[in-house]
Protein backbone atom coordinates (compact mmCIF):
# COMPACT_ATOMS: atom_id res chain seq x y z
CA UNK A 1 0.00 0.00 0.00
CA UNK A 2 1.06 3.47 -0.47
CA UNK A 3 2.90 5.09 2.19
CA UNK A 4 1.91 8.95 3.25
CA UNK A 5 4.13 11.26 4.74
CA UNK A 6 2.09 13.99 6.55
CA UNK A 7 3.35 17.10 6.26
CA UNK A 8 0.92 19.38 8.19
CA UNK A 9 3.21 19.69 11.45
CA UNK A 10 5.38 22.15 10.36
CA UNK A 11 6.60 25.28 11.96
CA UNK A 12 6.31 27.11 8.34
CA UNK A 13 2.66 26.80 8.26
CA UNK A 14 1.44 29.65 10.03
CA UNK A 15 -1.60 28.28 12.59
CA UNK A 16 1.05 25.69 13.59
CA UNK A 17 3.82 28.40 14.23
CA UNK A 18 0.82 30.14 15.89
CA UNK A 19 0.15 26.69 18.19
CA UNK A 20 3.69 26.17 18.43
CA UNK A 21 4.35 29.76 19.60
CA UNK A 22 1.56 29.54 22.58
CA UNK A 23 2.23 25.18 22.99
CA UNK A 24 -1.60 25.31 21.84
CA UNK A 25 -1.07 21.33 22.70
CA UNK A 26 -5.04 20.84 21.88
CA UNK A 27 -4.30 22.46 18.50
CA UNK A 28 -1.15 19.94 17.68
CA UNK A 29 -3.04 16.75 18.86
CA UNK A 30 -6.29 17.88 17.02
CA UNK A 31 -4.31 18.04 13.74
CA UNK A 32 -2.39 14.51 14.23
CA UNK A 33 -5.49 12.86 15.40
CA UNK A 34 -6.68 13.85 11.79
CA UNK A 35 -3.92 12.77 9.67
CA UNK A 36 -4.03 9.45 11.27
CA UNK A 37 -7.64 9.20 10.79
CA UNK A 38 -7.21 10.48 7.48
CA UNK A 39 -4.60 7.43 6.52
CA UNK A 40 -1.12 8.88 7.35
CA UNK A 41 1.46 6.75 7.60
CA UNK A 42 4.10 8.61 9.11
CA UNK A 43 3.27 12.24 10.95
CA UNK A 44 6.21 14.22 9.18
CA UNK A 45 7.63 17.11 12.20
CA UNK A 46 9.17 19.88 11.10
CA UNK A 47 10.13 22.50 13.85
CA UNK A 48 12.62 24.90 11.60
CA UNK A 49 10.69 28.08 11.38
CA UNK A 50 11.11 29.88 14.32
CA UNK A 51 14.88 30.64 14.29
CA UNK A 52 16.62 29.84 17.11
CA UNK A 53 13.74 28.06 18.92
CA UNK A 54 14.21 24.61 16.88
CA UNK A 55 15.25 22.61 19.66
CA UNK A 56 12.95 23.91 21.97
CA UNK A 57 10.28 23.21 19.70
CA UNK A 58 10.96 19.90 18.58
CA UNK A 59 11.18 18.60 22.04
CA UNK A 60 7.45 20.43 22.63
CA UNK A 61 6.17 19.00 19.19
CA UNK A 62 7.18 15.47 20.23
CA UNK A 63 6.35 15.65 23.60
CA UNK A 64 3.21 16.64 22.39
CA UNK A 65 2.57 14.36 19.45
CA UNK A 66 3.70 10.97 21.37
CA UNK A 67 1.05 9.86 23.46
CA UNK A 68 -1.48 10.21 20.81
CA UNK A 69 0.13 9.38 17.53
CA UNK A 70 -0.14 5.46 17.28
CA UNK A 71 2.07 6.30 14.04
CA UNK A 72 5.67 6.31 13.18
CA UNK A 73 7.46 10.11 12.90
CA UNK A 74 9.44 11.82 10.43
CA UNK A 75 11.47 13.72 12.13
CA UNK A 76 12.02 16.86 9.80
CA UNK A 77 15.78 18.31 9.99
CA UNK A 78 18.87 18.85 8.72
CA UNK A 79 20.91 19.56 12.18
CA UNK A 80 22.19 16.11 13.37
CA UNK A 81 22.17 17.39 17.22
CA UNK A 82 18.41 18.37 16.80
CA UNK A 83 17.76 14.62 15.45
CA UNK A 84 20.20 13.17 18.11
CA UNK A 85 17.45 14.97 20.77
CA UNK A 86 14.71 13.45 18.57
CA UNK A 87 15.91 10.02 18.30
CA UNK A 88 16.55 9.81 22.07
CA UNK A 89 12.95 10.68 22.63
CA UNK A 90 10.93 8.68 19.84
CA UNK A 91 9.30 5.14 20.54
CA UNK A 92 8.88 4.12 16.44
CA UNK A 93 11.98 3.49 13.94
CA UNK A 94 11.42 7.28 12.53
CA UNK A 95 12.14 8.24 8.77
CA UNK A 96 14.81 11.22 8.96
CA UNK A 97 13.78 13.51 6.67
CA UNK A 98 16.23 14.12 5.05
CA UNK A 99 20.26 13.34 3.24
CA UNK A 100 20.96 14.98 -0.18
CA UNK A 101 24.40 15.50 -2.14
CA UNK A 102 24.92 18.35 -1.29
CA UNK A 103 28.37 18.67 0.61
CA UNK A 104 27.27 20.38 3.45
CA UNK A 105 24.23 18.32 4.46
CA UNK A 106 25.75 15.34 3.07
CA UNK A 107 29.01 15.18 5.30
CA UNK A 108 26.39 16.35 8.49
CA UNK A 109 24.19 13.63 8.27
CA UNK A 110 26.44 10.80 7.26
CA UNK A 111 28.20 10.47 10.37
CA UNK A 112 24.91 10.71 12.57
CA UNK A 113 23.44 7.91 10.24
CA UNK A 114 26.20 5.20 10.24
CA UNK A 115 24.98 2.03 11.77
CA UNK A 116 21.62 4.13 13.26
CA UNK A 117 18.19 2.10 13.12
CA UNK A 118 15.87 4.59 10.70
CA UNK A 119 14.41 5.03 7.54
CA UNK A 120 15.61 8.14 5.70
CA UNK A 121 14.50 10.13 2.98
CA UNK A 122 17.49 10.83 0.10
CA UNK A 123 16.90 13.93 -1.95
CA UNK A 124 18.73 13.55 -5.28
CA UNK A 125 20.15 16.78 -4.99
CA UNK A 126 23.80 18.25 -4.82
CA UNK A 127 25.59 21.54 -5.05
CA UNK A 128 24.82 21.68 -8.58
CA UNK A 129 21.40 22.21 -8.23
CA UNK A 130 18.42 20.26 -9.40
CA UNK A 131 18.65 17.65 -11.64
CA UNK A 132 18.76 18.27 -15.08
CA UNK A 133 17.69 15.09 -17.04
CA UNK A 134 16.71 11.64 -16.14
CA UNK A 135 19.83 9.78 -16.35
CA UNK A 136 21.04 12.57 -13.72
CA UNK A 137 18.32 11.81 -11.36
CA UNK A 138 18.92 7.76 -11.86
CA UNK A 139 23.13 8.86 -11.57
CA UNK A 140 21.90 10.99 -8.27
CA UNK A 141 19.68 8.04 -6.64
CA UNK A 142 22.51 4.97 -7.49
CA UNK A 143 25.06 7.28 -5.38
CA UNK A 144 22.91 8.03 -2.38
CA UNK A 145 21.79 4.10 -2.21
CA UNK A 146 25.44 3.35 -2.86
CA UNK A 147 26.47 5.73 0.45
CA UNK A 148 23.95 4.68 2.09
CA UNK A 149 24.05 0.87 2.05
CA UNK A 150 27.93 1.38 3.14
CA UNK A 151 26.41 2.41 6.15
CA UNK A 152 24.53 0.04 6.58
CA UNK A 153 20.92 1.12 5.65
CA UNK A 154 18.98 -1.14 3.96
CA UNK A 155 18.20 -0.04 0.71
CA UNK A 156 14.67 -0.94 1.74
CA UNK A 157 14.75 2.18 4.55
CA UNK A 158 15.76 3.86 1.58
CA UNK A 159 13.18 6.81 0.45
CA UNK A 160 14.82 7.91 -2.56
CA UNK A 161 13.13 12.08 -3.40
CA UNK A 162 13.57 12.31 -7.38
CA UNK A 163 12.93 15.87 -6.79
CA UNK A 164 9.60 16.96 -8.95
CA UNK A 165 9.81 19.90 -11.08
CA UNK A 166 7.20 22.31 -12.74
CA UNK A 167 5.96 21.59 -16.05
CA UNK A 168 5.29 25.68 -16.97
CA UNK A 169 9.64 25.51 -17.13
CA UNK A 170 9.43 23.00 -19.08
CA UNK A 171 6.85 20.37 -20.76
CA UNK A 172 9.18 17.69 -20.80
CA UNK A 173 9.69 17.80 -16.95
CA UNK A 174 6.68 15.27 -16.16
CA UNK A 175 8.21 12.57 -18.76
CA UNK A 176 12.22 13.40 -17.32
CA UNK A 177 10.83 12.34 -13.26
CA UNK A 178 8.67 9.57 -14.45
CA UNK A 179 11.22 7.92 -16.82
CA UNK A 180 14.02 8.56 -13.95
CA UNK A 181 11.47 6.93 -11.55
CA UNK A 182 11.08 3.63 -13.84
CA UNK A 183 14.83 3.59 -13.99
CA UNK A 184 15.23 3.61 -10.04
CA UNK A 185 12.61 0.83 -9.44
CA UNK A 186 14.08 -1.35 -12.52
CA UNK A 187 17.64 -0.91 -10.82
CA UNK A 188 16.99 -0.67 -7.48
CA UNK A 189 13.24 -2.78 -6.64
CA UNK A 190 13.02 -2.89 -3.00
CA UNK A 191 13.93 1.30 -2.52
CA UNK A 192 10.72 3.17 -1.73
CA UNK A 193 10.17 6.15 -3.91
CA UNK A 194 8.43 9.75 -2.30
CA UNK A 195 8.72 13.54 -2.62
CA UNK A 196 6.12 16.57 -2.18
CA UNK A 197 4.07 16.74 -5.64
CA UNK A 198 2.94 20.10 -5.58
CA UNK A 199 6.01 21.81 -7.72
CA UNK A 200 4.48 19.99 -10.60
CA UNK A 201 1.75 22.26 -10.39
CA UNK A 202 4.11 25.70 -9.87
CA UNK A 203 3.00 28.63 -11.76
CA UNK A 204 -0.02 27.33 -13.21
CA UNK A 205 -3.77 27.36 -12.06
CA UNK A 206 -6.09 24.85 -11.00
CA UNK A 207 -3.09 23.41 -9.79
CA UNK A 208 -4.96 20.57 -7.75
CA UNK A 209 -6.11 18.60 -10.26
CA UNK A 210 -2.50 18.43 -11.77
CA UNK A 211 -1.24 17.53 -8.67
CA UNK A 212 -3.64 14.66 -8.34
CA UNK A 213 -3.33 13.58 -11.99
CA UNK A 214 0.30 13.85 -11.63
CA UNK A 215 0.09 11.41 -8.18
CA UNK A 216 -1.24 9.00 -10.35
CA UNK A 217 1.31 8.79 -13.30
CA UNK A 218 4.02 8.56 -10.22
CA UNK A 219 2.50 5.45 -9.08
CA UNK A 220 2.04 3.81 -12.54
CA UNK A 221 5.99 4.62 -12.20
CA UNK A 222 6.47 2.88 -8.97
CA UNK A 223 6.28 5.99 -6.23
CA UNK A 224 5.05 4.12 -3.32
CA UNK A 225 5.11 6.76 -1.40
CA UNK A 226 4.34 10.92 -1.04
CA UNK A 227 4.90 13.87 1.13
CA UNK A 228 1.02 15.12 1.18
CA UNK A 229 -1.09 16.57 3.17
CA UNK A 230 -3.95 13.33 4.35
CA UNK A 231 -6.38 16.14 4.90
CA UNK A 232 -6.71 16.93 1.14
CA UNK A 233 -9.56 14.65 0.28
CA UNK A 234 -9.62 14.81 -3.47
CA UNK A 235 -5.84 13.43 -3.75
CA UNK A 236 -6.11 10.80 -0.96
CA UNK A 237 -9.35 9.56 -2.55
CA UNK A 238 -7.05 9.31 -6.32
CA UNK A 239 -4.34 7.28 -4.26
CA UNK A 240 -6.66 5.04 -2.81
CA UNK A 241 -8.31 4.55 -6.52
CA UNK A 242 -4.76 4.53 -8.15
CA UNK A 243 -3.63 1.64 -5.74
CA UNK A 244 -6.67 -0.35 -6.22
CA UNK A 245 -6.54 0.13 -10.08
CA UNK A 246 -2.60 -0.98 -10.11
CA UNK A 247 -3.28 -4.39 -8.32
CA UNK A 248 -2.28 -3.32 -4.85
CA UNK A 249 -6.25 -3.66 -3.38
CA UNK A 250 -7.38 -7.44 -3.21
CA UNK A 251 -11.09 -7.58 -3.59
CA UNK A 252 -11.22 -3.37 -3.99
CA UNK A 253 -11.54 -3.71 0.05
CA UNK A 254 -9.58 -0.26 1.11
CA UNK A 255 -11.39 1.09 -1.59
CA UNK A 256 -15.26 0.10 -0.42
CA UNK A 257 -14.13 1.36 2.68
CA UNK A 258 -13.02 4.53 1.40
CA UNK A 259 -16.30 5.21 0.15
CA UNK A 260 -18.19 3.80 2.79
CA UNK A 261 -16.41 6.69 5.22
CA UNK A 262 -17.14 9.23 3.01
CA UNK A 263 -13.68 9.53 1.95
CA UNK A 264 -13.97 8.75 -1.75
CA UNK A 265 -16.38 10.44 -4.02
CA UNK A 266 -16.64 10.91 -7.14
CA UNK B 1 -2.67 14.99 -28.59
CA UNK B 2 -5.37 12.30 -27.17
CA UNK B 3 -8.39 11.56 -29.61
CA UNK B 4 -12.02 11.71 -27.76
CA UNK B 5 -14.28 9.74 -29.76
CA UNK B 6 -17.63 10.94 -28.41
CA UNK B 7 -20.25 8.55 -27.99
CA UNK B 8 -23.65 9.88 -27.31
CA UNK B 9 -24.97 9.86 -30.22
CA UNK B 10 -26.20 5.93 -29.42
CA UNK B 11 -29.35 4.94 -30.13
CA UNK B 12 -29.14 2.51 -27.07
CA UNK B 13 -29.30 6.03 -25.09
CA UNK B 14 -32.94 6.91 -24.15
CA UNK B 15 -33.22 10.44 -25.55
CA UNK B 16 -31.38 9.97 -28.67
CA UNK B 17 -33.62 7.21 -29.23
CA UNK B 18 -36.53 9.45 -28.69
CA UNK B 19 -35.16 12.15 -30.79
CA UNK B 20 -34.37 9.58 -33.64
CA UNK B 21 -37.78 8.69 -33.59
CA UNK B 22 -39.29 11.76 -33.64
CA UNK B 23 -36.79 12.76 -36.65
CA UNK B 24 -35.54 15.62 -34.21
CA UNK B 25 -32.60 17.05 -35.80
CA UNK B 26 -32.50 20.40 -33.47
CA UNK B 27 -31.96 17.43 -30.79
CA UNK B 28 -29.49 15.86 -32.07
CA UNK B 29 -27.57 19.06 -34.37
CA UNK B 30 -27.53 20.62 -30.81
CA UNK B 31 -25.63 17.53 -29.00
CA UNK B 32 -23.43 17.03 -32.28
CA UNK B 33 -22.27 20.97 -31.54
CA UNK B 34 -21.75 20.48 -27.67
CA UNK B 35 -19.03 17.39 -28.28
CA UNK B 36 -17.20 19.30 -30.76
CA UNK B 37 -17.03 22.64 -28.34
CA UNK B 38 -16.02 20.09 -25.94
CA UNK B 39 -13.10 19.13 -27.95
CA UNK B 40 -14.26 15.91 -29.69
CA UNK B 41 -12.27 14.97 -32.88
CA UNK B 42 -15.01 12.08 -33.79
CA UNK B 43 -18.51 11.79 -33.26
CA UNK B 44 -19.61 8.21 -33.14
CA UNK B 45 -23.10 7.67 -34.55
CA UNK B 46 -24.76 4.25 -34.01
CA UNK B 47 -28.09 3.78 -34.75
CA UNK B 48 -28.80 0.16 -33.77
CA UNK B 49 -30.87 -0.18 -30.99
CA UNK B 50 -34.01 0.40 -32.59
CA UNK B 51 -33.99 -3.19 -34.39
CA UNK B 52 -35.34 -2.93 -38.52
CA UNK B 53 -34.43 0.69 -38.56
CA UNK B 54 -31.21 0.98 -38.67
CA UNK B 55 -30.64 1.87 -41.89
CA UNK B 56 -33.39 4.48 -41.95
CA UNK B 57 -31.98 5.85 -38.64
CA UNK B 58 -28.18 5.93 -39.92
CA UNK B 59 -29.08 7.65 -43.32
CA UNK B 60 -31.82 9.82 -41.07
CA UNK B 61 -28.72 10.91 -38.46
CA UNK B 62 -25.90 11.68 -41.11
CA UNK B 63 -28.08 13.75 -43.15
CA UNK B 64 -28.70 15.34 -40.21
CA UNK B 65 -25.56 15.55 -38.44
CA UNK B 66 -22.82 16.10 -41.24
CA UNK B 67 -24.28 19.55 -42.36
CA UNK B 68 -23.21 21.34 -38.69
CA UNK B 69 -20.08 18.56 -38.28
CA UNK B 70 -16.34 19.74 -38.53
CA UNK B 71 -14.83 16.72 -37.73
CA UNK B 72 -15.05 12.76 -39.10
CA UNK B 73 -17.49 10.50 -37.98
CA UNK B 74 -17.23 6.96 -36.12
CA UNK B 75 -19.56 4.64 -37.99
CA UNK B 76 -20.65 2.06 -35.00
CA UNK B 77 -22.29 -0.78 -37.28
CA UNK B 78 -21.24 -4.57 -37.10
CA UNK B 79 -23.07 -4.19 -40.35
CA UNK B 80 -21.33 -3.62 -44.28
CA UNK B 81 -24.29 -3.16 -45.85
CA UNK B 82 -25.03 -0.10 -43.63
CA UNK B 83 -21.23 1.30 -43.65
CA UNK B 84 -21.53 1.19 -47.66
CA UNK B 85 -24.17 3.54 -47.47
CA UNK B 86 -22.77 5.76 -44.23
CA UNK B 87 -19.34 5.39 -46.67
CA UNK B 88 -21.45 7.17 -49.55
CA UNK B 89 -22.82 10.35 -47.46
CA UNK B 90 -19.90 10.83 -45.56
CA UNK B 91 -17.21 13.65 -46.51
CA UNK B 92 -14.35 13.03 -44.27
CA UNK B 93 -12.73 9.74 -43.48
CA UNK B 94 -14.35 8.41 -41.32
CA UNK B 95 -13.71 6.04 -38.44
CA UNK B 96 -15.16 2.27 -37.97
CA UNK B 97 -16.33 1.13 -35.22
CA UNK B 98 -15.46 -1.84 -35.25
CA UNK B 99 -13.60 -5.24 -36.47
CA UNK B 100 -13.08 -8.15 -34.06
CA UNK B 101 -11.79 -11.48 -33.99
CA UNK B 102 -15.17 -13.17 -33.86
CA UNK B 103 -15.54 -15.43 -36.88
CA UNK B 104 -18.83 -13.42 -37.74
CA UNK B 105 -17.52 -10.08 -37.50
CA UNK B 106 -14.31 -10.63 -39.03
CA UNK B 107 -15.89 -12.52 -41.89
CA UNK B 108 -17.75 -10.08 -42.58
CA UNK B 109 -15.84 -7.09 -41.93
CA UNK B 110 -12.48 -8.22 -44.13
CA UNK B 111 -14.06 -8.41 -47.47
CA UNK B 112 -15.91 -4.59 -46.99
CA UNK B 113 -12.12 -2.80 -45.50
CA UNK B 114 -10.50 -4.19 -47.90
CA UNK B 115 -8.85 -1.71 -50.17
CA UNK B 116 -10.72 0.99 -48.60
CA UNK B 117 -9.55 4.54 -47.20
CA UNK B 118 -10.52 4.47 -43.57
CA UNK B 119 -9.37 4.14 -39.80
CA UNK B 120 -10.65 1.16 -38.00
CA UNK B 121 -11.33 0.13 -34.06
CA UNK B 122 -9.98 -3.41 -33.46
CA UNK B 123 -11.67 -4.79 -30.63
CA UNK B 124 -9.36 -7.81 -28.87
CA UNK B 125 -12.13 -10.22 -29.02
CA UNK B 126 -12.28 -13.55 -30.27
CA UNK B 127 -14.86 -16.32 -30.15
CA UNK B 128 -13.18 -18.00 -26.90
CA UNK B 129 -14.29 -14.25 -25.56
CA UNK B 130 -12.75 -11.89 -23.16
CA UNK B 131 -8.83 -12.05 -23.38
CA UNK B 132 -7.37 -13.65 -19.96
CA UNK B 133 -4.10 -11.99 -19.81
CA UNK B 134 -1.22 -9.38 -21.17
CA UNK B 135 -0.24 -11.86 -23.54
CA UNK B 136 -3.53 -13.23 -24.94
CA UNK B 137 -4.12 -9.19 -25.44
CA UNK B 138 -1.21 -8.72 -26.89
CA UNK B 139 -1.46 -11.98 -29.48
CA UNK B 140 -4.78 -10.76 -30.39
CA UNK B 141 -3.62 -7.09 -31.14
CA UNK B 142 -0.89 -8.59 -33.09
CA UNK B 143 -3.54 -10.99 -35.23
CA UNK B 144 -5.43 -8.20 -36.10
CA UNK B 145 -2.87 -5.48 -37.04
CA UNK B 146 -1.11 -8.59 -39.35
CA UNK B 147 -4.61 -9.32 -40.92
CA UNK B 148 -5.30 -5.62 -41.82
CA UNK B 149 -2.15 -4.85 -42.81
CA UNK B 150 -2.44 -7.48 -45.40
CA UNK B 151 -5.42 -5.82 -47.00
CA UNK B 152 -4.10 -2.25 -47.33
CA UNK B 153 -4.60 -0.83 -43.98
CA UNK B 154 -1.73 0.84 -42.62
CA UNK B 155 -1.00 0.23 -38.80
CA UNK B 156 -1.36 4.15 -38.34
CA UNK B 157 -4.97 3.76 -39.25
CA UNK B 158 -5.84 0.78 -36.93
CA UNK B 159 -7.47 1.52 -33.25
CA UNK B 160 -6.24 -1.30 -30.75
CA UNK B 161 -9.25 -1.57 -28.19
CA UNK B 162 -7.47 -4.22 -25.55
CA UNK B 163 -10.80 -4.26 -23.66
CA UNK B 164 -11.19 -2.84 -20.44
CA UNK B 165 -12.46 -5.17 -17.58
CA UNK B 166 -13.94 -4.95 -14.38
CA UNK B 167 -11.43 -4.48 -11.58
CA UNK B 168 -14.01 -5.65 -9.27
CA UNK B 169 -13.67 -9.22 -10.78
CA UNK B 170 -10.44 -9.40 -10.17
CA UNK B 171 -7.79 -7.07 -8.62
CA UNK B 172 -5.11 -7.83 -11.52
CA UNK B 173 -7.65 -6.67 -14.36
CA UNK B 174 -6.03 -3.47 -14.20
CA UNK B 175 -2.45 -4.07 -14.34
CA UNK B 176 -3.38 -6.47 -16.90
CA UNK B 177 -4.35 -4.01 -19.37
CA UNK B 178 -2.20 -1.50 -18.89
CA UNK B 179 0.89 -4.09 -19.62
CA UNK B 180 -0.74 -5.09 -22.79
CA UNK B 181 -0.87 -1.71 -23.90
CA UNK B 182 2.55 -0.93 -23.30
CA UNK B 183 3.24 -4.26 -24.84
CA UNK B 184 1.48 -3.27 -28.22
CA UNK B 185 2.88 -0.06 -28.42
CA UNK B 186 6.53 -1.41 -27.70
CA UNK B 187 5.97 -3.71 -30.92
CA UNK B 188 3.65 -1.13 -33.02
CA UNK B 189 4.64 2.31 -32.11
CA UNK B 190 2.84 4.03 -34.69
CA UNK B 191 -0.74 2.18 -33.62
CA UNK B 192 -3.63 4.21 -31.33
CA UNK B 193 -4.75 2.33 -28.93
CA UNK B 194 -8.42 3.50 -27.27
CA UNK B 195 -11.50 1.36 -25.96
CA UNK B 196 -14.06 2.21 -23.90
CA UNK B 197 -13.20 3.12 -20.03
CA UNK B 198 -16.48 2.29 -17.52
CA UNK B 199 -16.07 -1.23 -17.52
CA UNK B 200 -13.21 -0.43 -14.95
CA UNK B 201 -15.11 0.19 -12.52
CA UNK B 202 -18.05 -2.27 -13.39
CA UNK B 203 -20.19 -3.19 -10.05
CA UNK B 204 -18.36 -0.17 -7.72
CA UNK B 205 -19.76 2.58 -6.23
CA UNK B 206 -18.60 6.03 -7.16
CA UNK B 207 -17.48 5.06 -10.54
CA UNK B 208 -16.13 8.47 -12.33
CA UNK B 209 -12.84 8.54 -9.83
CA UNK B 210 -12.01 5.26 -10.80
CA UNK B 211 -12.92 6.06 -14.62
CA UNK B 212 -10.54 8.81 -14.17
CA UNK B 213 -8.13 7.43 -12.47
CA UNK B 214 -7.61 4.99 -15.04
CA UNK B 215 -7.87 7.19 -18.18
CA UNK B 216 -4.34 8.77 -16.36
CA UNK B 217 -2.85 4.97 -15.91
CA UNK B 218 -4.00 3.88 -19.53
CA UNK B 219 -3.01 7.53 -21.30
CA UNK B 220 0.44 6.87 -19.47
CA UNK B 221 1.01 2.94 -20.35
CA UNK B 222 0.00 4.23 -24.28
CA UNK B 223 -3.47 4.90 -24.92
CA UNK B 224 -4.11 8.23 -27.13
CA UNK B 225 -7.52 7.72 -27.79
CA UNK B 226 -10.97 6.61 -26.13
CA UNK B 227 -14.86 6.40 -26.63
CA UNK B 228 -16.40 8.78 -23.88
CA UNK B 229 -18.78 11.36 -23.32
CA UNK B 230 -17.03 14.73 -24.40
CA UNK B 231 -19.45 16.57 -21.92
CA UNK B 232 -18.26 14.34 -18.96
CA UNK B 233 -16.21 17.89 -18.08
CA UNK B 234 -13.91 15.97 -15.29
CA UNK B 235 -13.02 13.09 -17.29
CA UNK B 236 -12.13 15.67 -20.10
CA UNK B 237 -10.13 18.26 -17.52
CA UNK B 238 -8.17 14.86 -16.54
CA UNK B 239 -7.41 13.95 -20.14
CA UNK B 240 -6.34 17.47 -20.76
CA UNK B 241 -4.07 17.76 -17.62
CA UNK B 242 -2.77 13.75 -18.62
CA UNK B 243 -1.38 14.97 -21.88
CA UNK B 244 0.35 18.30 -20.40
CA UNK B 245 2.08 16.26 -17.57
CA UNK B 246 2.94 13.69 -20.20
CA UNK B 247 4.71 16.22 -22.88
CA UNK B 248 2.21 16.66 -24.86
CA UNK B 249 1.48 20.34 -24.24
CA UNK B 250 4.15 22.81 -25.38
CA UNK B 251 3.99 25.97 -22.43
CA UNK B 252 0.80 23.88 -21.48
CA UNK B 253 -1.25 26.36 -23.90
CA UNK B 254 -4.56 23.56 -24.21
CA UNK B 255 -4.42 23.28 -20.77
CA UNK B 256 -4.36 27.06 -19.77
CA UNK B 257 -7.14 27.38 -22.84
CA UNK B 258 -9.26 24.87 -20.71
CA UNK B 259 -8.72 26.82 -17.71
CA UNK B 260 -9.59 30.10 -19.30
CA UNK B 261 -12.62 28.06 -21.40
CA UNK B 262 -13.79 27.16 -17.68
CA UNK B 263 -12.89 23.39 -18.96
CA UNK B 264 -10.34 22.83 -16.22
CA UNK B 265 -11.53 23.16 -12.75
CA UNK B 266 -9.31 21.69 -9.63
Amino acid sequence: MFEVIGERINTSRKPVQAAVAERDADYIIDDVKKQQEAGATFIDVNAGARIGHEEEDMRWLLDTIQPVCEIPLALDSPDPAILEMAFAMVEKTPLVNSISLEKERFEAMMPFLDGRECKIIALCMDDAGMPGSSDDILGRARKLVSELNSIGIATSDIYVDPLVQPISTDAGKGVMVLDAVRAIKAEFPEVHITGGLSNISYGLPQRHIINRTFVTLMMDAGMDSAIIDPLDRKIMATIRTADMLLGHDQFCMQYLQGVRSGAIES
